[in-house]
């Protein structure tokens, strides 16, 4: 099988026009500062009217050098301990070596930064996810990776935190020293456990600090997606056969819309998976897709970025703690949020333990020790298996694999 | 690409008959022990006159399930990174689910267990890979594993002991309540660290304590060692080209040989191979190749096991701690010892710096966090690059992932 060459751009066929960013006021242009510190290549993608974007040569190197294209399975075993006839694939993109999907478009941001002449990225992370895959893509392309990373998962995270450094990135916790928001937040409040939008905002003033560095995020915006549907383009390669019913789990919605948007845009202009159901599944700490409002908010906590219009809890809610850390996010990204409100998608909430339950089964089942976000999708798999009739056909995304999420294991019976 | 069809048996072809396993003693005979703990089809295994030894439909399903064929991947970065034209291929199997080799093995002699009747398999281990991969191949066959790890690394593991237990394993520090010699042991000293030899011993002896189990061993055996080859049995299929150098680590020998015989065998048989060199990378704290003597002696610390003529540092002999857990073996199994004291294959030990310092070059460039025993042929795949000629041809076998190996990484600058 050959790496795709193009990402699929689902906007061109999304129902309505996408609504587009927006500057909050007058003063501060929150897009001209993007412009600013973003490599010149995303903007343009952010706002491409092609429906299918060239992958660079060297990113699709890169992408088989890292093991794409990733295994697309039949779950066997799972199936058989279910009983009841109903097909179950995944395609499983804990095979890279970050350990998820975040590598897709880490790969391309980096290489675009590169372009653009820069000697260093810098970006925030919660979990450590995304600073995982920032590090590994820059050490693979030669150049310096400084992530700012929330202080409390950097205390409880000390793996990631160890293998970014490994793959030989600066790795600050946020609040830190270096910037002047992050010596104001440590001034008021020394034990400050840190905050995706502090680091956020601490990466933004590194990168406008020095020379030569371009800020890169993880999240939400359009590209991010758009590189991230390489997923579903080796999918449409991979399947056997048309599915009834597509899963995915929403942080943001990367790894959903990436798995998702090439077989939903063959279904929105006619050319095929007319039977086929889309369903994104949240964790009930942050139920944007099902209990939050279509509107215009920040997609960062510190409201830095420009606004977009989506589905959102509100920029200022704070979820819970939970296991699955990737998908503890306010929002969902535009193109996916719309396609919830017009009802190509569906969307489900699931709690904590339940989920665990699945991922437990899916181990023992499967062999893989999926990450606790992956196994909301999991979970959804098996509850909708137990409900279609003989011969259905299930597809979810395991977005990626659980060996650095101990603690989520660790009450295991 | 098949999974392939056979195990290959080296026995067959080596210079000189392999001497048999001996018991020690007139009375208590461990030959006879075995016999009663084991699963029969693995003692006519170990002393099988077929070259080919068919792997059953089942294993080789469950093979394929679980990732095989692993990759056999050309590592492009780390080769510009040395810069001199040497070409420089890897098995990857650390794609397995289990993080290493070990399934191999686990697979088929669980499945065999359960041939037998079994309903439980029992076993040791040491750093948790070998009880990892035989909780995975007992879940994946539905029966109960029980695994005696020992205490030391019990408490300083948790990981491992978290997937085992998700994987549905009973796991137990070691010495444990459940034994009398475990007992005895405490009784002894209540803060005993433990040992592999007195977790063998508690895992036979729980054997024989109930109805419907088998013991199941990971280490130095020659059914291990013929499960293996199935790793060298793809990359016949999977080579481009005849290596100038084949190189892998040993810890008791299993991955070394069994991603290596099939194409010593073929030398030993003048089917190919005649300009490769193979070289076994072993520990420093545990030199046996190096240093050792080619003796009759017991494979287990404790005595329990019968005695092979193998190189040894001696039973008795207990290596320095270091971060590769795996390598920590007094001995080298029969069939690789034999071809080292005949010059087939040549010997070489490395220290801990040098090798985790191989560990993060190759993380950087091929971005695989590499477990610290595979480390040890990374290191020499770089030595011996960078004295060898241009186009010159190198095959090594990364035997599993450093994921679960923190430790080893921590202090990583």
């Amino acid at each position: 099988m050959m790496i795709p060459h193009y990402w699929y751009n689902i906007n061109v066929d999304l129902p309505k026009p996408l609504p587009p960013p927006i500057d909050p006021y007058e003063v501060d242009s929150r897009i001209a500062l993007l412009m600013r510190i973003l490599p010149s290549e995303l903007i343009d993608q952010e706002f491409t009217p092609l429906r299918y974007v060239p992958i660079p040569d060297e990113v699709r190197e890169l992408y088989e050098r890292m093991g794409r294209p990733t295994p697309f399975r039949r779950a066997y075993g799972l199936e058989r301990a279910l009983g009841n006839g109903v097909k179950i694939y995944y395609k499983f993109e804990g095979a890279l070596p970050a350990g998820s999907h975040k590598l897709n478009t880490a790969i391309p941001q980096v290489y675009y930064a590169i372009k653009d002449g820069a000697k260093e990225v810098v970006t925030e992370t919660g979990a450590g996810q995304w600073g995982l895959a920032v590090s590994l893509a820059a050490a693979l392309l030669s150049v310096k990776a400084t992530v700012f990373m929330t202080k409390n998962s950097y205390l409880n995270k000390a793996q990631r935190v160890l293998f970014m450094r490994t793959y030989g990135a600066d790795v600050y916790p946020s609040p830190s020293e270096l910037t002047s928001f992050g010596r104001e937040a440590l001034k008021t409040k020394p034990d400050h456990p840190g905050s995706l939008g502090l680091a956020i905002t601490e990466a933004i003033e590194f990168t406008l600090m020095g020379e030569g560095r371009k800020y890169i995020p993880g999240s939400v915006l359009g590209f991010v997606v758009l590189h991230q549907t390489v997923i579903g383009q080796e999918v449409l390669q991979q399947m056997p056969e048309e599915p009834n019913l597509v899963i995915g789990c929403v942080g943001g919605g990367s790894n959903f819309s990436g798995f998702s948007f090439p077989m939903i845009g063959a279904k929105l202009r006619n050319e095929g998976f007319e039977k086929t159901r889309f369903l994104a599944v949240e964790s009930r700490v942050a139920p944007k897709l099902t209990s939050g409002r279509y509107m215009y908010d920040f997609p960062d906590t510190g409201g830095l970025l420009p606004m977009v219009k989506m589905l959102t809890l509100g920029h200022d809610y704070v979820p819970p703690p939970t296991h699955a850390a990737g998908l503890r996010y306010h929002g969902a990204a535009p193109s996916l949020s719309m396609l919830v409100k017009e009802g190509v998608v569906e969307a489900r909430a699931y709690g904590q333990e339940e989920v665990m339950e699945a991922a437990r089964i899916f181990a023992r089942t499967e062999g893989i020790i999926p990450a606790p976000e992956s196994a909301h999708a999991i979970k959804a798999a098996i509850d909708e298996a137990k409900r279609m009739p003989k011969g259905s056909v299930i597809f979810f995304n395991l977005s990626g694999h659980g060996l650095l999420d101990v603690d989520a294991y660790s009450n295991t019976r």
